[in-house]
């Protein structure tokens, strides 16, 4: 399932992988859709508070997480491929209409592939360099990944989906 | 020819237009192929001294500036959209595979459209903030996507490109 154009370095980049028993199809609307995303995107007990996405490359992800203590962090994400049931890659080194943005971080690669009933699952984080992947893992990349996937898992098998 | 998700802020953005007696299938060439852009792309005395295109999202045109004086400038740009004849959108704020890049100055945006018997080309410079506007106009933006856009025309009508 990878993009033969992303080449993953364990030096810069880290990787989360899961199976997960959920369809791809599920596993896409929840990613593409604001109504879904601001359900399990922030890691419990933080909270989306606002979410809007316009799923064309150049268009935006905007997403608000608000803290347990009540602060916001508005976030901008500009998607760059989109092909549904498979990959999506946004980076927030872009805002919309690949405007260059004040605070490049990472790019974001989330891959599915159809596995038995449910799926394999990649989620990427491309980083410029070593200081800046380490900075991601110290802020807790794996655990806050990996809860928010367990979160999306739960929400979908709750049947609060549609396919 | 404008694409509905770019939205050029004349505030924050660069832009150079122009009508040119050259058919769009030979600009697309000269703009996608190393061994045409080397010929036009960089202001004489300036030269290009190396150039390799890999023409796909996530791809980048990779090529080496050298000053009159010879010094060497590489220089890196990321492909985000490619449509044959008509735009090109590119990004220095990314490297290959969507890596983010250490010094992110701005994306461009070059289209074209048929005109007559020739085109209407256009090159648009988005910046992430009026700033850096500012430094790519004081560096001579108009006077250097102007000139090497005379040149690349020149070059196609000295007849070194086959259709």
């Amino acid at each position: 399932m990878t993009s033969p154009v992303i080449k993953i370095d364990p030096a810069l980049d880290l990787v989360l992988e899961r199976e997960i028993d959920v369809p791809v199809e599920l596993v896409w609307k929840a990613w593409t859709t604001p109504e879904h995303l601001r359900e399990w995107f922030a890691p419990k007990p933080w909270a989306i508070t606002d979410c809007s996405v316009d799923l064309r490359p150049g268009g935006v992800m905007n997403f608000v997480m608000r803290s347990p203590d009540g602060q916001e962090f508005p976030n901008t994400s500009c998607y760059l491929e989109i092909t549904p049931f498979e990959r999506l890659v946004m980076t927030d080194t872009l805002q919309a209409g690949y405007r260059p943005s004040a605070n490049p971080f990472f790019t974001a690669v989330v891959e599915m592939a159809r596995h038995g009933s449910g799926a394999r699952y990649r989620a990427i984080a491309i980083h410029g360099d070593a200081a800046t992947r380490q900075k991601h893992e110290e802020m807790g990349f794996h655990d806050g990944w990996g809860t928010v996937l367990t979160q999306m898992v739960d929400y979908i098998k709750a049947g609060h989906m549609q396919r």
